[in-house]
């Protein structure tokens, strides 16, 4: 039975990568710099894509695939922001993987910047690629100060760690600080960036590094 | 007995994320931007930092741990070129790990930029986070032009993707071209850079991805 698992997990991920890779293509060959967006529920997500929306849509033309287990909450916000988006209802699964991206992608050949945001989860969506260029992950001082050091591979491997909600830190007993180190510890070349996102606090800090992400990432897709 | 391995295999990578952390503070602390640099054997990872030694010791002190299952040859090669080299025999293993890092990494507390040259593999380094910012994976096209799409992991990984010895690829019948589709499409934020070290070949293009990557960190590591 040990190895029958192993088996079916192994073909999953063997499958992922493939589709994976025809997303990763498709992207490319259209300009679009997609950016995996990561975080528990809560935490502020769908948030980020309304702010960055606003405040990016004179130069950049912003889509997203909002992946949620059920509902199309997340789809009737963003849409209000000007973002072209699609709803992908995952159902049983707790994240995306790049088939459901697969469906969707297609649709988004016309944008600059796609935000595929996943289900909220911090552990699963960890091993499946969906063809990103970056993975983003928000974490909010909610979820307790130890948050980050309890999920090390999803911060492991992010490209920009946000810590979300900084205002609420004294309410809710949270030492920012403590996130800040486990962070660093586990990653040193993600900006580890404090928010607030509902009160704008940090969202230029977050802008400058999205823009030059963003140059970077059509620097190495002409070449 | 499966469960005995699973046990003794997270205990691992546990103990190896504590280690990773303490290096990587350590480094933060001296302002030191470290480099992972994965690859097969023969791949050109000890004449990478050669070239780049040479090229940029006027602005940057070039530190370097070899990493090598015996011998101390690539330490002899690096010193050479005024490299501040360190030699550590893995003895079995068959990868660097962030403790073989921690008992040499004191040592490097003078340099600006630090090169951990793993083990020659292309498989086992992948699982261990050294406390690096950033992992290089060298490739040569005498590895056959099937190399990368056989290795996914630790392309994927990767922050920046090196092909080398370019001027060789009629010779032992590789398809670059087949290199840098397959890299691609598992890796959209990584350079894909055509090199041939020896003839200093594509040079610049790493020194440009490398200086830009340098000024990041220290960016990230003085917040």
């Amino acid at each position: 039975m040990h190895k029958i698992e192993a088996d079916v997990q192994l073909s999953l991920l063997e499958e992922n990568r493939k589709y994976a890779g025809e997303n990763r293509e498709f992207l490319r060959e259209h300009g679009v710099v997609a950016f995996n967006l990561m975080g528990a529920t809560g935490s502020g997500k769908t948030m980020l894509i309304e702010k960055t929306a606003d405040l990016v849509s004179d130069k950049l033309k912003i889509g997203a695939i909002l992946g949620d287990v059920a509902g199309d909450d997340d789809f009737k916000r963003v849409t209000k922001h000007g973002v072209k988006a699609k709803m992908v209802n995952t159902g049983k699964e707790c994240h995306l993987d790049a088939h459901f991206i697969h469906h969707a992608v297609e649709e988004f050949a016309d944008v600059d910047v796609l935000f595929m945001e996943n289900v909220g989860n911090l552990v699963c969506p960890v091993d499946f690629d969906l063809g990103e260029d970056y993975r983003v992950v928000v974490v909010s001082v909610t979820e307790g100060d130890d948050v980050i050091r309890k999920h090390p591979e999803i911060f492991r491997l992010a490209d920009a760690i946000l810590i979300n909600k900084i205002s609420l830190a004294d309410a809710v007993g949270c030492d920012v600080d403590i996130m800040l180190r486990d962070a660093r510890r586990l990653n040193a070349k993600a900006p580890v960036i404090k928010m607030d996102l509902k009160n704008d606090i940090g969202v230029e800090n977050w802008l400058e590094w999205f823009f030059d992400a963003v140059e970077r990432a059509k620097k190495y897709k002409s070449v």
